[in-house]
């Protein structure tokens, strides 16, 4: 059997990836007149005179809503608000076993960014955090922006910070690995949708150095008169030089590569052409922009994908349940950039020193430290901006 | 300790009283693999190719979703979205308990209709059911007709029908109990709010007899010039002998008393007045009308109240999880009267004939039989009515 076949298959069995249940037991009228009428109305009072207690006495507390209209699924594209729903019980599901966050996936039957904003902000109250996921851009830009205005509670879109934040956390560990410095590196990112602005921004604000975005018509600069408005935007940060030409025309010399576009469009040469002790970054999914064998052949001293079967898999499992659960900790009303930076700090701090090498740049998804790691920073972050509740 | 010291003191223990788990392990690459990317792609082109699919391949096959404005909350009125959140984390805690259906709160942020509405039909996809729960009259009742229409799964507000259900369950057996004939009864209900109207029109529609609402005024009937639209309404169906006057005075000579307004508004000589052999179902909360003590001293047969520390408890939990068990097992469309109907035929028939007594004519809160019973004979009519999607 496939493991298309068998994934197919499991999904049957399972009856949905998850489940709601009850926390306290309810077998008789004295657990009944406790947990419901007539004793629930005193937390309730409770709450209308003071309304954060709702964080304490409801699951507002560890409770993150899932959210997407289905636009821009996998790799799948525009499949719909109810075909996308596999995908956010199994979003739900990791929050679970990663972080012990309760997760509720809601599909959303709407394209139109104005009304996914307003019903989003009306059942935000319920949520103690909201994720946005597999929303297209530019869509994707304007919703979680204006929700970040209108919602009291954490707005992630996983798609853009997640990765993000897990390939800063590589490049902290990988430029050790080489031995640059922070501030000189050359960066070419190849693709410039919501994932390929969202790595720019991040490197940027932490400072790696000078970042170039690529599209398919070649590195994006000031003055082209073929971007988008968000790449428009990202031009006047971005490619100091205003190199123009092709991917392989300003992948010579690039110190890193970071591709979050299609499979196969790097070659060996364009390797080859980098800086001495190249950084190789080609997350395209399920097929890198260049094979991890190909690019070490070529020169590569650092090699990571979306992979799991190579070493240094970028994967967002690393990210979001420890900055939620971690924001949930101190009822943040935020994630800010510098929560994100402190996330892939307490990331790459998973790898010890001594064990740093070219292979293990990165925590494997699995290593409990973690989510640990990552929520005490996020934690700390949000008390020293003032963002915690508690 | 009072009990509204305990419940409050559990509330802060509990966390919240419902959680969100996986219902599968991921522990390891390979079942990461299979829950989620790439394996996940695979339900998701299912669903895609066949949308009913999603029945059976995500968790909406079991869940309902728990819907309030907070706008009447209990008996404690309007206050507001987050503070009704322990009411309906209580009900979802229930559907959990008693029927093993998965429910999920949302508190929706306004008090508009149409918002309200718009709202729930945008998340609806994401679930297999609607119980609306706690939204204040008339607005619950435009608000369940309009989501009715829109949504291609049942929506139920449990305020009004649960409780008619119920009381049309009581009333079948009471009636054997008093031995009296089918069609006619004389009924009067005070109270003509959202659950009295719900209760006149199934007691109508079942055929019990004639129906008087009564409220604050008196009785409703046809032309007076001081009802709202949707007493207005039923005063065209109820009242046949278009009688005026007070509780007091209508109640001369009825059958049977079902109060849903507010403690002590019924004396001992008001029961006295009644016919003989009269049924008293006073079920204000958490002080009756009149508490059965004196109602049976005045001459009551049977009496019911809303109390679990009274005989015939008139308790919407006998109805409500299986009624949503019964729609989800077949993915009906819809719940209607045929359905409710079914349902409190089926709560009155989990008393065997040699059961009843006056003292008994409704199955005990945590009787396992009911939601069994409850659930088929729902299934059934649906069926019957060709609202199964199996």
């Amino acid at each position: 059997m496939t493991l298309k076949e068998q994934a197919l298959e499991k999904h049957y069995e399972w009856k949905g990836k998850i489940e709601v249940v009850s926390r306290t037991p309810i077998q008789n009228k004295e657990q009944l007149s406790l947990a419901y009428t007539p004793g629930v109305a005193e937390p309730c009072l409770e709450i209308a005179r003071e309304p954060m207690k709702v964080f304490e006495l409801t699951r507002r507390q560890n409770l993150v809503a899932v959210i997407t209209d289905g636009t821009a699924v996998l790799g799948l594209g525009d499949i719909g608000p109810e075909a996308a729903m596999p995908v956010m019980e199994g979003k739900c599901a990791l929050f679970k076993e990663f972080a012990d966050v309760d997760a509720f996936p809601i599909c959303i039957d709407s394209k139109d960014p104005q009304v996914i904003i307003d019903t989003v902000a009306l059942i935000s109250k319920s949520f103690g955090g909201i994720n946005l996921e597999d929303i297209s851009a530019p869509r994707c830009f304007e919703i979680e922006a204006e929700l970040k205005k209108r919602c009291d509670i954490p707005v992630f879109h996983d798609d853009q910070h997640g990765t993000a934040i897990v390939v800063s956390a590589a490049l902290l560990n990988a430029m050790k690995v080489v031995d640059k410095k922070m501030g000189e590196l050359e960066i070419v990112i190849n693709g410039a949708g919501a994932a390929g602005i969202s790595i720019a921004k991040m490197l940027i604000q932490i400072g790696f150095g000078n970042v170039i975005l690529c599209d398919i018509k070649g590195a994006i600069y000031e003055g082209a008169d073929w971007l988008n408005p968000a790449q428009a935007q990202m031009a006047k940060v971005t490619n100091r030089d205003k190199k123009t030409g092709t991917l392989a025309d300003v992948m010579k010399g690039a110190d890193v590569f970071v591709g979050v576009s299609r499979p196969g469009l790097v070659t060996g040469d364009m390797v080859r052409s980098m800086a001495e002790g190249s950084i190789v970054f080609p997350m395209a999914n399920p097929t890198p922009e260049i094979m991890p064998e190909e690019a070490l052949e070529a020169g590569a001293a650092v090699v990571g994908t979306g992979r799991s079967d190579y070493p240094n898999q970028i994967n967002n499992v690393l990210a979001f349940p420890g900055i939620f659960k971690g924001a949930l900790s101190v009822m943040a009303t935020d994630i800010t950039e510098s929560m994100k930076m402190a996330a892939a700090r307490a990331i790459a701090s998973v790898v010890k020193p001594e064990q740093l090498t070219a292979r293990y740049i990165l925590p494997y998804a699995f290593d409990k430290e973690v989510v640990a790691a990552v929520a005490s920073a996020v934690a700390q972050a949000a008390r020293e901006e003032g963002l915690s509740r508690l």
